[in-house]
């Protein structure tokens, strides 16, 4: 490592906020940020915003260019090794290298990858992944995400959509469509709107069904129930973790990680839910991935600042 | 590449016979021989009987030690990063260290894989999945067996038992056991025993059923029947096309493959398999993933020689 490198900053891009964090170059989150994410016009403010940001917190800090190891990007897109966006429609950009852009606004070191890969990596490296080196990240949330870490890398995929686990067909007779286009996506399921998507349907049809759920049938209200014992909700958490369990084993095929590690909006449901999932999993594992762990991830919504400053870190 | 190493061996240890090929250390194979695998006292001669039959060829050929740049393995069983094999059944081994061993009788430079996955990286370099550096090989013989290769290395996984695709969960009323003791393993269905147990309990139960298939039960029988426009046994070949297909599209939102080679006894029905597969695949995939190619792997037995002696040639 450079000494006179003693900083590196994290960017992570979402849709509609843009978080950006200063680290020291031993990895250490010094102060972080949110700017808004100007999408209007093909989205072509969003480089120079982060550099203009970045470029004034450092002049603020009595940082100069020649400390900044690099600046690390988690971007919501199918990202290439080599940078290359391949389109980000929540941002609005086509195909472009925004390592390459943003290495020549600021003369920095820039490093990119997929959002989600990125807070894997940030899982691994100060989360509920440390200690492990290959791991796969499942993102509960309005989807189901992934991300996958092998030897302490992204496994990024020949174009871009490795760890798109919310998509594995799961169910052969769905009618109706997943977001994605196909019919039958483990999202459909396993998602928070895909709990409150089947409860809704499943109490449409059967009004009668005895719950104490009524007008909230967000995921959080279900597992809520759930833990306070209400049979229905125990049914439908059993079966999400069954659901969710299955599918794991069935990576754990693919890729044999040391451990799984649960995040997003839904895994706020704890234990009730990891448990359903772990049981599930052991259940249908292989009997060599039987002892595959299980973790709770930690970072929430800053897995992405430390996992993109990770990237610089991990590479000098 | 040391000018000196003018030669590499690749191994390939299965549970009946070894294959052995010299190669130049460009790669071009030059004689390929088979030993017997001597299982017997817990399968302790094997190493030696590799040394010595390398040891007398080199002779034979003056080939001098020094002239060669080292030798690959494939094994039977998980082998992890340094070589460790975790216990290989059919070869009577326990937990060692097979690198370690023949390293220290031989005065060369040793690597060693899992055969399935040695078998992948032979095809990945010669065979079906020249061109491409991310590939999945399904090999369909009497087991599903798969192996993967990401940027053109082994993934292994963190107990040596990634690629072990024949035993995702796919059916949940299963009542058979698989070989590995689960119930619903792909390999139940999609392997040439799995496509014979399905049409003869099927036959069984339904003795009416009008088919040109009688006594002959075997996979290779039913997909000539197929390819003679039998109908019962086009609907079967479009099952196991289907499932096949359908589990592959899974493992692509996992690693997300440049292409999958398929292999493997039950491959020769050819055509006929393949475009059912690649058809139910393109229906199950994932859109960023749905123009992964495919092809009919190349090398048959001799894909675990090349791949062994890859892993010298690929590490010079």
């Amino acid at each position: 490592m450079n000494k006179m490198k003693k900083y590196a900053y994290g960017v992570d891009i979402g849709g509609t906020t843009i978080k950006i964090g200063l680290f020291t170059s031993e990895g250490e989150l010094i102060e972080k940020w949110e700017i808004p994410t100007r999408t209007e016009e093909k989205g072509k403010y969003i480089l120079c915003d982060i550099e203009k940001f970045i470029s004034e917190q450092s002049e603020k800090k009595n940082i100069s260019k020649e400390e900044i190891e690099g600046i690390g990007m988690g971007i919501p897109g199918p990202v290439e090794d080599d940078g290359t966006v391949l389109g980000c429609v929540n941002l609005g950009w086509g195909t472009c290298n925004a390592v390459n852009l943003l290495n020549e606004m600021t003369g920095i070191k820039v490093k990119a990858g997929n959002d989600a890969n990125v807070a894997s990596l940030g899982e691994m490296w100060k989360g509920g992944g440390r200690g492990f080196s290959n791991i796969v990240m499942v993102t509960l949330g309005t989807g189901v995400g992934g991300g996958i870490v092998i030897n302490g890398k992204i496994l990024a995929g020949s174009s871009g959509s490795a760890g798109e686990i919310g998509h594995i067909p799961v169910k052969d007779d769905e009618t109706e469509q997943c977001g994605c286009g196909k019919c039958g996506c483990l999202e459909q399921y396993a998602s928070a709107s895909g709990v409150s998507r089947t409860v809704e349907k499943y109490l449409k049809a059967h009004p009668e069904t005895d719950t104490v759920l009524s007008d909230d049938l967000s995921s959080k209200a279900i597992f809520d129930a759930a833990s306070q014992g209400d049979k229905f909700a125990v049914k439908i958490k059993d079966e999400t973790g069954k659901m969710l369990g299955k599918a794991l084993a069935g990576i754990a095929c693919v890729v044999n990680p040391e451990a799984f590690v649960i995040g997003g909006g839904m895994s706020k449901a704890g234990d009730i839910l990891l448990n359903s999932i772990e049981s599930s999993f052991k259940h249908y594992a292989f009997h060599a991935q039987r002892e595959t762990e299980f973790r709770m991830a930690e970072l929430g919504n800053d897995a992405g600042i430390y996992g993109s400053v990770y990237l610089i870190l991990s590479d000098v």
